[in-house]
């Protein structure tokens, strides 16, 4: 029925709200302030959005905005997970798992499992659509930080051979993204911003 | 040249960066935090998402959530107006075209003048996809007002006509959303969250 339709999707709506409280590692440009996943999720839809025709491939663009929009919201229950934290597993954990089934549940069944697809093509990283997706999420902190003068590498002392070999899965996106983000990587590496191993 | 887009493409992601800061005076749900406009355009963005199926007329939902992403970029130069303040014209002021073009401006030409005729197209709110993603616009902060037990209407004492009319725009781009809409509106009243003339 229509309205019941309408009521989940509020409460959807209501609950995704949450997002907004849950803070990256990551800063914003040129900023001390720690970005959350809502505005983050937003800069990369615009990151995909004027930027698709750099893909490998072409890409369903409706598609990919829903998985950056979507992509952290199972956060809302497990948290953000460092990118470089080798402690914790980061695809498809169990507890990803649970979020996503608990938050995207909350709407009509058709449209959960539709999110809950989406969701899951974006973390298995298979699809061109989803290669693309993942390469704007890796490269985005790379500008920030690039901005930041080091940010998190330099916080967290992050050598630059780490950074190097978890962002070159950015090439199975978009070469020529890969090489901006590898251009920004050595000129960090010049300016003392990330330390050789 | 492909590598000029990219030049200009990356600036403008630079540049826009810069939403995540101006403030709105509306809080997020159930909260004394203010919402920023990129946060904000996220979550316009995921109610077109999920709540299409009440527009009045079907739209074409990646225009209309690209209207919703981009829709206050421009208040970077030009800063956030106030829903209810009536001092400021709120209708595609010179302040605001030049917003438009300096800051899509930035992105290869023929990208600045698709968006700006989607920003265009939103400001007019003469089409069915505008006039939905205005609809989400003004239902969003009656949800969070509804939340915060009356919100920047009870902060600013404006009054329940003045919101209704102001508001029921709202069925332009679905009745039903609007229905939804008076009926937090009366149970705002209700609960003295608002006040009557």
């Amino acid at each position: 029925m229509h309205n019941e339709n309408l009521s989940k999707q509020l409460e959807f709506i209501k609950e995704i709200d949450k997002l907004k409280y849950i803070q990256r590692k990551t800063k914003i440009f040129n900023s001390n302030r720690h970005e959350n996943d809502a505005e983050h999720s937003w800069h990369l839809a615009m990151m995909v959005m004027v930027m698709a025709e750099h893909a490998n491939a072409p890409i369903d663009m409706l598609k990919v905005i829903k998985m950056v929009l979507i992509h952290d919201i199972v956060e809302i229950d497990s948290g953000d997970v460092f990118f470089y934290d080798t402690t914790k597993n980061h695809s498809n954990t169990d507890e990803e798992l649970l979020a996503a089934n608990r938050i995207f549940g909350l709407l009509p069944e058709e449209q959960a499992q539709q999110l809950i697809e989406i969701w899951k093509e974006f973390k298995a990283g298979e699809t061109d659509d989803a290669k693309f997706a993942k390469s704007m999420d890796r490269l985005a902190p790379m500008m920030q930080n690039h901005s930041n003068n080091g940010g998190t590498w330099k916080e967290f002392n992050v050598p630059y051979q780490k950074v190097h070999n978890l962002k070159n899965y950015i090439q199975k996106g978009s070469i020529t993204m890969w090489r901006y983000a590898e251009s920004i990587l050595n000129e960090s590496l010049e300016k003392g911003y990330i330390l050789k191993d």
